[in-house]
This record gives structure tokens, sequence and C-alpha cells, in this order.
């Protein structure tokens, strides 16, 4: 990712539309399931085409069968046949009080790498709809292991 | 589980709700997210307030973090609120085309397993509207490892 | 599964040799890395040409990411170079204290079911050398998804 | 990181002891079990003691229950009690020719992540004895959600 990209495209996510994911992504927070970390996690994953999936994180007794918010709105979207994602809110905390920012694991850098150009992609941690960070793919999950690594 | 309480459980879904579950289910089929295995699945989960999440598989050139069918739907629920399920269909097929049964991979029946009672939760395996097979979750993952074993 | 074909084959382990299993196996216990679950667990592996390896559970900050004592014993194995398993002895509780069965969860099924024939391989749950009970993995794990499914 | 850190810390690993994991690694490359994609991938992590243990990646017919080859290492390592890491070797390609650098999925960085300073810990991706590119996994996963977001 060359700086310059990186900049161009944080524009074309306007300060509107990043409120109103880290809206969506708050009423997200109360449906995590998390009686074993009892840190909630929320996600609002912004379609190419305008629409919004949201995603929490799920776990499960035997802890690598749970799932992160993050690809919980991957999947999700995927599933109604989404394939082309412009941008994604993570926002989370212990109680579901975001105090901290709540950068994604990598596992989800990996698997929203999957239908993305990682320069393009735009990983936005939200504290609030005003104070937020945001990265492109490529800054958080550089040198990555891609789709064509298999071609 | 005992036998007859596997029978009493599998009367309480109609046929009628299992041809509509597996119709849900072959629509999702196309939208299948599997360059690498070419074998797609989808699942059609059924929560006990009468709500129907579809899912598919979502493969990741890091196989490790693809995501199965029957997750997806179940992920999708959780994010909704849901937390009651009745049952899952499920099958899938080389391109799609589904030939032979396609059982839950150990993955999905751990997962599936935190959010119900083993012998009151089905898992339907359907080739069509017709042709099925009902299992209890307990007769897929007996002698499970479950929320009780970290309380 | 016939029953009789499970009874058969839990013969050919011997007393002795789940005893020794069950030894390193405790040995493996203090080696759990679990800060999150606090729940530790361990797994000993017997190869058919009888080798045996450990494995302990290897949990992550991202709990999907982390790892079961059953998956890395199986791991291991496979990397030293084995395909061949006869049975896992598993064991654990919280804090190492093994007062309850530890049943494998579905991954871990899943994971030893792509290299073993599901009514031979025995999964063997321990309390101590002398408390145990034995199944085949083909009872823990009826109707797999397997390797012929893909084929 | 700062880019000064990074070299001072790439200086402490000698060319020497690189090509000695280069050399365990691509040993491992032919213990692969990888059935379905055919991309054959090895690691070897140097521990903080010296003691070197490799891994390989060990599909499954259910994808996302495989493991990568950089995970087994790691899994290995700390079922043997180790917990402080200095570096990690990664080589693989597909029918285990090493052509290009495999760098390490998202999972891997995140699993490693859990054990090491992301600043001081090493990640190589060889071709040869002669050709790597060094890497530390700050570099690769900078804004990580480790240990510390939980406690």
């Amino acid at each position: 990712m060359t700086e310059k990209a990186g900049c161009e495209k944080k524009e074309q996510v306007s300060e509107d539309r990043i409120r109103r994911l880290v809206g969506r992504a708050r009423e997200q927070l109360g449906l995590a399931y998390a009686p074993y970390s009892g840190f909630h996690v929320a996600a609002a994953l912004l379609c190419m085409d305008g629409t919004i999936y949201t995603g929490c994180n799920v776990e499960n007794a035997s802890y690598p069968a749970g799932n992160c918010a993050e690809r919980t709105a991957l999947f999700k979207a995927v599933s109604e046949g989404k394939r082309e994602f412009s941008c994604i809110v993570i926002m989370g905390g212990p109680g579901g009080r975001v105090e901290s920012w709540c950068p994604p694991c990598g596992i989800c850098r990996q698997a929203l790498r999957e239908f993305v150009r990682p320069w393009e992609f735009l990983v936005i941690l939200a504290k609030s709809e005003t104070e937020y960070r945001v990265f492109s793919l490529e800054e958080l999950l550089p040198e990555s292991f891609g789709p064509e690594a298999l071609a």
C-alpha cells in the first residue's frame, strides 16, 4: 500500500457513513454471546452496494469452535450473495463497555482478506461515532496469504 | 438419548416444515463460496420462534479460516438475537449437485451443541424435499463437551 | 459400528498400554497453556507403530485461535511422519484436577477422523490409570464427514 | 515498531542460524499432509533456549478443521513446555516446490502473537538457505489483539 492510496481511499467513506455504521455496531453489541470471555464485540460491514451486515462474537464451550464478530458479519453477507465490501467498523470491550480500541484478530483479518483488495478495504476501530481510527486491511495484514497464492 | 425421546421429537417437525426448509437450503446452495473444494453446502436453521436462517460455506485461501454452511446459519441467527433452535436441514455436493447425504462436520456439531438440548435438536440430512434422514444432535455428537463442563 | 466390532477392537488395547498412556497424559497436564478457561486438558495419542505423542490445550486471547490437547497431539504426530493411529487417551479438568470425564470436542473428533477408520480407532476418556471409558471414534462421531466425501 | 528496533533484532539471528532453520523446514516439507490443496508448507520455530520445533500443514476433509505448519510447530513447542520464542522460518509451495514466498496466514500470526513480544519475534520467509526476508511479527500483525486486551 502506498500511503497515498490509503489516504485517497480513506476519504471515500464519509463521516456520516461511519457514524451510521458505528450506530449499527453499537446496537449489535447487546446481542453478543460471550459467556466465557465476557468480552463483547460487534462489527458492521458495509458492502459496495450500500447494504450493511452486523455481527457479534458467538463463543463456545470448546473455545476454538467460537466465532468473532467480524467473521459473523462477513459470513452473513456472503451467504446473502454479497462479494464486494467497502469497510468494517469494529467495537467491543468487557461487558460490552467500549473503553479501548478493539482491533480484529488475525483470523478475521484473514477471512476478510479473501474478498477484498487489501489496500482499498478499510478497517475502522471505533470507540464512538466521533472517535475512531481508520486502517486499510493492507496496513493490518501486510504480506498476506491470499487466493493468488493457490492460483 | 433414549430411542423414544428421539422418536417423539422427530414427530414434532412436520413434513411440511421440512419441505420448506429444504427449499430454502436449496436456494442457498447457489450462493456458496467454495472455489477451493468446489463442494457447495447449504443449511437452513429453524428457530423455536419459527424464523429460518440460511447459510452456505465460505472458504478461504488459508483453508482453516473458512466456515461451513451450518455455522454460517447459526452465527447469523445468534447475531439476530436468536438463542433457541429446533432443527437444521443440510444438503450439498460437488458443484452444488446433491447426490449424496452431506453430514455436518464435527466443528458444526460442536457449534450447534452450545445452544441446544442435544436430544431435542434435530439434524436433517436432505437430498430433496422428500428424501431425508433425521437425527438428533445427541445421535451425531454423543458424550459431547458442552457448557456444563466449564460451569 | 456393530457393537461386536467395537468390543473386539477394545480388547486390542491392553490395560497395561492404557495405564502407560494415562501416565503420559497426566504428565502433560502440567504443560497446558489455559490462562483463559483455566481448564487444563491433556491427550496421549498412540501410533500404530507404538510411538506415543502427547498434547495439551494451547489457548489464545482470540479464543478461536486456540487449540485443543487432542489436536496438538495429532498435529505433532503427523508432522513427525505418522499417519496411522490406534487410540487416544484424554483427561482434564479445572486447574488440571481430573474429577470428571473430559470428552473431546467436535473439532478434535473431526481432526482425528481424517486419519483413521472410525470403528477401529479408540477414544479413551480417563480419570485415572484404572478408571476409564472406551469408545470407538465411530461411536463419538457417527455419520461423519470424511475424505471420501470429497473423492 | 521503530525501524531501528526491527533492525537491531534482525541482527540477533545469525545467518548461520537461519541456514540451519531453513534446512530443518525443508526436511519437514516432505511430511506435509495436504491432499486437498496440494500446497505443502513447513515451518521451523526457534525457542529462546535454542531448541527447534518443526511443523507442516495438516489438512482435513472439513477444511476449517485443518492446521497450518506454523501452528503445528507452535503447539508442539508449547506442549513440550516452551513459552519463549525467537523466530520462525516458513517455506512452502504447490507440491512442496518452493518458488515464491509463503507468508503466514492471519490465524498463525494470531497464534504466535500470544507468546511473543511482536516487535522482537521474527518471521522469516525463506526460499532457500540464502534467499529470505525477515519481518518482525509487529510488521506482519500490527495493532494486534493480544492477551492484554482481556486483562
